[in-house]
């Protein structure tokens, strides 16, 4: 599997009862395979992976592998707080089918590289799906070093791609770039795509990253990869309030703006998450109209 | 059922492996009921609730309350980040045949105490067991107010007991206690039972903790219970070190003595918890040579 | 002093060996006063502040009042963790002959919203001058609620202006606004003005931040007040990918600008502080040249 | 100067109004030096540090080093946020006559080990007075991993002696202790005594702590670094009550005691910082007459 390109990461729809809506979740998945991208991601942060029991997670994992239908990949993430517990998910994830796993560090009271390490090591040892590791301390707290993260690729084959979410991402993603040795992954950016011009023009080499615009995602990647900078500024700076406002904390804004789309049937997101505020959701009318006036954005967007 | 008295968290015990010891975790119950104790709680913070897959907790807690028999209750942490897993995971309980759930609020992006309100507010609505509400800021980055606290109290008739470790926990004990108005439920203290003495001088109804010594917490809350002050702080003082010597970060200290004590087979710590340095094993024999010199620590003590 | 309006938060000018650069802080000021800001805010937190020993802070208050020369306000960031200090360093300010304090609470080991009322409470007593509330949990760790901002309005006279940088800015913006009673201050934004247009949109009365082109800061918020939003909206669409990539952690970004324009003689930021790095200054002058192509920016520019 | 032995840290006496009590200062600081504690350490973080303007440092320090007298040596905590700040403090604690500063790293938005280690090489280039590094991860948000101290010890001589409270001491104590190589300093324990038998167990050369009985913390170094252990047991199990209660957050139970001792006027904590309770105040008089029943603590004790 290549992870160069674009894997966006996908919400999780509910119903307006808190209730998986695998309905809305089918249309998500074979909306974005028909856009072209290079992979679905389900079940990250913002896929409000933390608010599941594991039996809803098999559930999400059967449906987006069915939806896919082998015309894009499945990326599941699997991070969990005990390394046996993730392993057991990475399990669960290969044996429904998916094609690699997404795993971020977790916290320890005494933070400790070395158990870091050891951690994607103890996953791989396991023998299951390719890993991309995640850096995103603003979610896990842990904040892995420039050395570590190289060491993670230089010694861990398992290790097939390198998710990075730490601040500045432009520079961390130039120094995994120029610091890579003999063995070396793909970069990926995320933060929803907030530095993507950024971190592509240092060589990120695709996006791994939520946005109610993954067809933006594409073509923003497309321009970057050709070396067409300016056309990819021009996209980046066209769509940045609408990448600024999904920016606001939790998916609220993301699953309002698919509801609009007509990908998912209800904004829902679960408890303790923030709901919509109403003037956030006027104001997203307003920013929408604003980037794309008169544009019908219940279906694919030419950017 | 009864908050009041000694309600010990019961660490998890692992095989070599990391898989679940069930039967050492049966030997551990047991012997918990032995003592007397009014009631266990598996899968608390210390019990790694936090590393397990779903149908380890499930095969937890059925041993639990296979091993309890009846001759004691059996509470199960079933905290979880998102408001209907929780209530699926104090289903489980419920299904299983346990007695009560404990359950701590989760920190969102941006902290509202009308969000932690409703948290168990609509756990309550779902007509489950009776909640132990847990107040362990430390773990959960929560801190609820006093006023939030009893709030919750007065106004969901399902929270039966809070268990208070927010420090001072002698001060926010005595508070909780005055505060109280017409609904008053028990407040048990945690931390360890690091300041027991001081939280049960002030009128905290009993332990909800860890110690690898539960007859030592059972003979403290006896006394105090009993106004006998003066035998609650002989008690107390003479197992301090110990105590404190547990509050180390993590639970492979606990675990270690368990095994000492002939309870687990091995002292195994999940990963990417801390086993325990050999240090810190030397000292801990040290320690308890010093506070029980020629006692057979392998049976119930006479504290 | 009315609140309303621009008031930039300075960057605080260092030679190359770490010592105050204060002849391009007077040329800082002077630039700002002559674009026609409503005031400047000095030592702020992007203004290093925390990095000053007391007399330093003496100095650069000195200086900003003689630069501004009465032709603009001046406002001190005047946060302590102790209140006496925060006291004397507002009387500090006042001495000085500044216009105005901008506070911010500090955390404590046990979060209590009435503690954090008292503080604000104490340094209004001190009858010093109008202080401008900051509410940025980002740097802060205090989360204040909605129902504290307003009592602090309502109850505190002293207090002449609420800086909120809480997330999600337009929903809190928008809520301070409704929810203030007879006694109303404005509400300036902040963070960088990453999301300015949307915190104009729901009535922010102003900017209260940094940003390397302020006379940006002051057209979007003409337009905004004007009700123009099509034109609001069109200039922070323009120039927020600058806007974005400045919200990289630090200020070194931001002084680098402020070198290229010819008001800073260096870039230094203190130690601890990161410096920027290459390839980051590299894509600054891409963005300022994408952005700004053919401007001279070493002027003040036409938005 | 000798950095083994008992350095107590003092608190910071304050007039029931906030001023600086430098009557009670002195006293604290002639008190302990007639104890024959090894130094005092004037500044710490319990010393309130962090709620004092410079000038007020200034007096402190001044007032110390009087009353010290030369028959103590002082210890100033001198850490700031800003490297160039610090080394301010420095100075001025070498020009007022201390022997020696205390310097903990402090927390950056994106941590770095090799930028902490910077600050202290920095500091040491300065070529002011020795420096006692202080690795305090719950009040500096700074996890130092033990390369990195142990890198600090054989890079920077002027690093004269290590303060180490990261938990879990004991361990990391007797990992100091182990890893240093050819250049050694002293390592000291701290977290008020909380782990001091088993850090002197594993080799720790004293406490540079705060407690209320310094007394107490010289009779159990003595013994521990004797080699006689059950005494050095005996008398921490002895005051681990007095210890543990003291370990309650902030510092206004230790200044009641010192009160009660006769050694402060008020037990005033400066604002935000939490004044005692009344039920707390209750507690003290309750355990120290269990503690030490009919003994007269206004003067040096016999532990």
């Amino acid at each position: 599997m290549n992870f160069c390109g674009v894997f966006p990461i996908l919400a999780t729809p509910f119903n307006a009862d808190g209730s998986l809506d695998l309905e809305s979740f089918d249309r998500l998945v074979r909306f974005n395979a028909g856009l072209g991208v290079d992979g679905v991601t389900v079940l990250g942060v913002l896929g409000e992976s933390n608010r599941m029991l594991d039996r809803e997670r098999e559930a999400l994992i059967a449906q987006a592998v069915a939806a896919a239908g082998g015309r894009t990949r499945v990326i599941v993430g699997a991070s969990h707080p005990g390394t046996e517990a993730t392993i057991g998910l990475c399990r669960m994830a290969q044996e429904l089918g998916a094609d690699a796993v997404m795993v971020a560090p977790s916290a320890e009271p005494v933070p400790n590289e070395g158990r870091v390490f050891d951690y994607f090591q103890k996953i791989a040892a396991a023998g299951l799906l390719p890993i991309v590791a995640q850096d995103h301390p603003a979610s896990t707290q842990v904040h892995m070093s420039l050395p570590l993260l190289l060491r993670l690729v230089a010694e861990i084959p398992a290790i097939a791609c390198i998710k990075e979410e730490g601040v500045p991402t432009p520079v961390r993603v130039a120094a995994l770039k120029q610091g890579m040795g003999e063995r070396r992954v793909p970069v990926l950016t995320g933060l929803g795509a907030l530095y993507g011009y950024f971190d592509l023009l240092v060589g990120a080499d695709g996006f791994n990253t939520g946005f109610a615009f993954p067809e933006v995602l594409l073509a923003i990647n497309r321009a970057a990869q050709a070396g067409d900078h300016a056309e990819s500024f021009r996209l980046y700076a066209k769509y940045l309030p609408l990448l600024v406002f999904e920016q606001q904390p939790g998916v609220a804004v993301r699953k309002e703006l698919l509801r609009m789309r007509g990908l998912l049937r209800t904004p829902h997101v679960r408890h303790p998450g923030a709901a919509i505020a109403e003037s956030a959701a006027a104001q997203l009318r307003d920013v929408v109209a604003r980037v794309l006036p008169g544009v019908d954005i219940t279906r694919a967007i030419v950017p």
